[in-house]
């Protein structure tokens, strides 16, 4: 089953924002086995979008358009999709309810151009847009289907997982696919490829397996199609039970999840508490840590010790240390997480110092040289990395260093 | 004059990576008076890339294609394009000499496949890559120019800018455009579209002004073409001098640059130096800055203090207050930036408490609810702001309140 994506958009053409939403609509579809063929972003011009739309119509079943459903003069995808299927636009009733709706609730006065937002073209079936006044629009013509959804990424992205998706399983007959990510870190990916190489060898060949690495981590995603869905995803979870096993300490997560969103769940599940003295990575860590709801639940904070004033003034970091090792020490950094669990009060700590770049080098610790140091009350490790010279790749890999680290000082505490 | 983008690759298709390429060069083009026609990101298969460029030859007269020229067997994209211009591949000795280097000065054995980088299509003109093995391509056939360009981020993109827009320039007659960005903060879109309404009306046909809000923020661009540079110049220096003007405080800086980085240029020209406290912001705000480099020369550090206990082990702020006034209160953030002051010794400080969710709300203080506190020996200013209830949303629009703060105060300290 092929499918084509095609944003509609001059924003995207004149680079004023990245089209995430097609990357995003990719994975979706892919991952319930339906192939995406070509990706178009064309302007918000009714010659252009007619023509994108009878191309795609030539090479796809499925056509998925996303944006220009604003109430603005500039966007014309609806009065478009009407003149390509030669149907007029109707106001559509349960539309015209979700956006009054919408303007009741935040109490606004609703204007002429907001109402016309619940017009559709005749033929189209109504796909509700729960966070936003634009409908979604389903059309099922000569053989094709067409979906037509608004550009604003958490709209589309509601609308196609708890709308189009399971519409589109229901309406064609999709293969059955079964997919199983195992989260590794920590190793990289032909060192893992080679561990586990005799498994991969004996896949049946309608089971793949993907390596999809990213910054320190490697995602491994076994794929497989048939008929039987009980019976495929019991032999992907036999396979992926013996890489599982093969691969050991670096399998962080038997699903596809943020690394530091497993510590949280896994934390909270023993009710654990973390803190963290930043250095090299000035804030990254918790950030990632404090963008997930609920992690105040496991996470009390943390200290950014940039300047070694306050390595000494807040973690107790023994002025002599930074003196005689520096501030990059194996040293310095144990003094760091033992500072952080004092005065924290926490049950873990995470320490990282180290020379982010692109200055700040020296021939014995050059730019990349990072250490990082995770504790509880029984147990310190400290770690020494040597990454690039690349300062924001420094701080994403020093980041997943310190959680690897730590997923498996918990590991051996909880086991 | 109008040019088209075709990504190859497969990774594009299946949503393993989202297109950044694209909006990158799009705004390079636009800058230039190029304007894009349409992206098209297509699979790497010798038929579907033919027909990909047959049809934008049809509609642009520049071609600019990434991806695909890699050494491994399914990067098709130089063999594809021979077959499309019907020449066949020859060695070409600049690129192999470059291959050459490379492998000598990472000291590794170089293979046969990447010897066979250096092949390129009979009729095309070599672009140097500076930073990889694969070399760019250019040809000019039929009166169209087509570009073919690695799809690696950084290889694409200063062979765009050393190489590739500078030969557009000279090779074509390009319009003579001229760009002027007044980033803006602490007011939306349409506040500041009335209020400077008559210097927008005031504008000729030939300069033209967007805004593009993001976040709490609005860049404010005016893009001029015409005959004369120098001319056109000075006539947008004046419109600009005139908006900057009216729009006071509210203007951050007069090109196009963070938020932040605008505000540790600045107090690194004052010799001053920052600590920040955060709370629902959990290291974003210090990620911000951190992030470039030379930071450390401003940033001093900070604390993340999550937990109340945080709030007054490292910031001092009062048990009394968190107890009567609770954590998210006027109160509360005047003595965590006080608390900051003092511990970290810092001239300016940020202090940021509030309820990012989506928990923890309450009736009088709902989720979105924020205090955030800008300090120095001084002065001290406190504000309240409400956002939405998106978490991630929150923590974003909280730290460009907080920038906005701070650069107010810096002005002040500095006038």
């Amino acid at each position: 089953m092929l499918a084509e994506i095609i944003t509609i958009g001059d924003e995207i053409l004149i680079g004023q924002i990245v089209d995430t939403n097609s990357a995003w609509m990719a994975q979706l579809l892919n991952r319930e086995g339906i192939r995406v063929k070509q990706i178009s972003s064309v302007s918000d011009s009714r010659e252009h979008i007619l023509k994108a739309l009878a191309e795609a119509a030539l090479r796809a079943d499925i056509i998925l358009i996303t944006g220009g459903l604003g109430p603005t003069k500039d966007d014309i995808t609806k009065q478009t999709l009407a003149e390509y299927f030669n149907v007029p636009l109707v106001m559509n009733d349960d539309a015209l309810n979700n956006v009054l709706n919408i303007f009741k609730r935040y109490n606004r006065p609703m204007l002429d151009v907001n109402r016309l937002q619940a017009q559709v073209p005749q033929n189209c079936e109504v796909i509700l847009n729960h966070n936003g006044t634009a409908p979604g629009m389903w059309f099922n013509e000569s053989g094709k289907i067409y979906v037509s959804m608004p550009g604003v990424p958490f709209e589309m992205q509601y609308m196609m997982q708890d709308q189009v998706v399971p519409k589109l399983k229901s309406t064609l007959q999709l293969p059955v696919i079964v997919h199983k990510t195992i989260l590794t870190a920590g190793e990289g990916e032909s060192y893992l490829a080679e561990k586990i190489a005799d498994i991969e060898d004996s896949l049946p060949p309608y089971i793949k397996l993907a390596y999809l690495p990213k910054m320190g981590q490697v995602r491994l995603r076994l794929s497989g199609d048939g008929e039987d869905e009980d019976q495929l995803r019991q032999e992907i979870e036999a396979f992926a039970a013996k890489i599982i096993e093969r691969v050991g300490i670096n399998v962080i997560a038997e699903e596809d999840k943020p690394i530091e969103k497993v510590i949280l769940d896994t934390m909270k599940q023993h009710d654990f508490t973390l803190s963290v003295a930043e250095s090299c990575t000035g804030g990254y860590v918790s950030h990632l840590l404090t963008q997930h709801p609920g992690s105040s639940a496991v996470y009390l904070g943390g200290a950014i010790s940039y300047s070694n004033d306050l390595k000494q003034s807040i973690l107790g970091v023994k002025e002599e240390t930074l003196y005689q090792f520096g501030a990059v020490s194996e040293q310095t950094v144990r003094e760091m997480v033992a500072g952080a669990l004092q005065q924290f009060k926490s049950d873990f700590a995470i320490a990282i110092t180290g020379i982010a770049g692109p200055d700040g080098g020296t021939e014995e610790k050059p730019v990349g040289t990072v250490w990082i140091a995770v504790a509880n009350a029984n147990k310190t490790i400290a770690k020494k990395f040597t990454f690039g010279n690349k300062r924001v790749q420094n701080i994403e890999r020093s980041a997943v260093g310190a959680f690897f680290m730590l997923n498996t000082l918990i590991k051996e505490t909880t086991t």
